[in-house]
């Protein structure tokens, strides 16, 4: 991603990590842009996509990681395990990828309940089945009392790329079509009330799920992907922000069309956020030619993760910076920045 | 590794993780062999492996993951960055693989100053270029103080596994030459003394270092190497163990050929430790025929990481449980056995 810069007029500069480094936002890509990439500077980390593509003996892989460090570790819909094995699946998923391996390494707090991990091991093992994949590797650490937080799982995936499949913000293109395949804001809007006690007369469940399924159905009916993007950390503007940058195109995204479930709606009326900042766990977008949007909603809609799916913007141009603008349903235009940092952190 | 029963005549039941669960002996097989890897059940996690070994479209790939937790970050020999690219490196040369790619994911407690992580940042940097692999993905997760430790880093890693290179303790034959290249026990002398403050009259450094370049060479030249294992957590006690449970064979060593330093020595007898159970991170063991003992030998003293490699025993027999014995100075037979956990948590 780019190197943004602060809009702040003041000199900002921090000499300590703060929370908001790690919130997908503008200080994080700031840490990124000028701590952390720059000392591995290479093309393949470079093209910043959610998995790097590799060629081994003309074989196209494609490799991820993820650490996860949500809280709770339980939440309606999932927990830390189904998260740890969705989310680097979905990462795998972005690239085209036919997801294959998993790696699994805990860093377990003393005093965790053994048969709270018993139950997270299972629920993996069981996201893992689903998906087809074989966790083969893995790592135990434990660290003591007060230097961890219950559980942190990472995982790290391997793919394979079928040689057809070219999926990258480099071939976004104005007058493709910006796809989302299911409703914004779930996880998010689900673990804040899980944090906070926030008893809302709903079911809102977490949308985490393993869309790998869905892109392999895609792909093998031909549709022509041109980007994709899974829409965690930062939510929805996050994700188009980074993309616009990175393609240097112009999105305009329609408000109205945002697939939102009603409880999320309430509960972000009532506590003031902007739905399209929050995070996701099961939803992403797809950048499709116009000509192919048709046929890719009636392949999405025959999918369980998919029968949502709608167009809700288009690339409109090229841009010098990248531009994302939503059109409101009162009828402004209003440029989406990034936040600084995130409204709830260790939301993955 | 097997399923280790406890030896402890009362029925010791834990509901909860301690420390010892980390700590790569007794405690922790039981919680892998009980909790964690029946979870995921498959023949190349069985395989057990320091990396695991995948066929995919007919190319051979070592991959790895480890979780570095070490206390402190900065260490004589190294510091937490250098560590993680070279634990990871040395797991997949165990399996003969040539690495070619790493990933990078940070998990850094709100407070790190970002100083410290740009040095961090810039060890890793360079111990992966030392070694000639990409860092090609990555992720970034802050957690709140006291949910951490100033920063954990998980690397994984993909590697090379040449068509002819079959290393694995399957291999492992009676008549095999048991041979370490460098001296026990200075990576985890060093973290011990620099966590207490205790300071000797020394200038004890960790053997912090990739060893993959070696290994390459070794398989280069043409030696048949039956197994190998790098002798991190619970030393080479622990290493020498798993390998005889796994195989089934019991294995002879002669204390009076393990190549310890005289500082190493001061410090284990003052300390009441056995070098043999503490951790290293540059030094391994390689089952080769005996055959090939003397030109493997000259071969690893051609090496810098390799100058003071010696022969430390011989597969004596089959074993229906696995048996590693030390013929000490005294003249005794001991049988070694796992430590429960460890002497120092926390040293990788």
């Amino acid at each position: 991603m780019p190197d943004f810069k602060l809009n702040c007029p003041l000199p900002l500069q921090y000499q300590h990590i703060v929370m908001a480094h790690g919130g997908g936002g503008r200080l994080m890509q700031q840490l990124l842009g000028t701590v952390i990439r720059p000392a591995f500077n290479n093309p393949i980390l470079d093209a910043q996509q959610d998995s790097a593509v590799l060629a081994i003996n003309g074989t196209k892989l494609a490799f991820t990681t993820d650490s996860y460090v949500i809280k709770p570790l339980f939440f309606a819909g999932g927990d830390i395990g189904k998260l740890a094995v969705c989310g680097t699946l979905n990462d795998l998923a972005m690239s085209g990828a036919k997801p294959l391996y998993l790696s699994c390494a805990l860093i377990i707090e003393e005093g965790l309940a053994i048969a709270d991990l018993q139950r997270i091991m299972a629920s993996m093992q069981q996201a893992a089945q689903q998906a087809g994949v074989q966790l083969v590797t893995g790592d135990t650490k434990v660290v003591e009392q007060g230097c961890g937080d219950g559980l942190y799982i990472n995982t790290a995936g391997i793919g394979l790329i079928a040689e057809a499949v070219n999926i990258s913000p480099a071939r976004i293109q104005v007058g493709d079509h910006i796809i989302i395949n299911s409703d914004l804001a779930r996880h998010g809007m689900t673990i804040m009330l899980a944090r906070e006690g926030i008893a809302f007369d709903s079911h809102l469940q977490s949308d985490c799920a393993d869309v790998s399924g869905l892109v392999q159905t895609l792909l093998a009916d031909g549709l022509d992907i041109h980007c994709m993007r899974d829409l965690t950390r930062g939510g929805l503007a996050s994700g188009l922000i980074e993309l616009a940058c990175t393609s240097l195109h112009a999105f305009d995204i329609d408000e109205t069309a945002l697939p939102i479930h009603a409880d999320v709606q309430s509960a972000c009326e009532i506590l003031g956020f902007d739905p399209w900042y929050i995070a996701n766990e099961g939803c992403f977008v797809l950048f499709v030619p116009a000509t192919q949007t048709e046929q890719a909603l009636k392949w999405l809609h025959q999918h369980p993760l998919g029968q949502q799916a709608c167009v809700i913007g288009e690339v409109k141009q090229t841009h010098p910076q990248g531009l994302v603008t939503l059109q409101t349903a009162m009828g402004i235009s209003r440029v989406l920045d990034l936040l600084s940092g995130e409204q709830l952190p260790r939301i993955c």
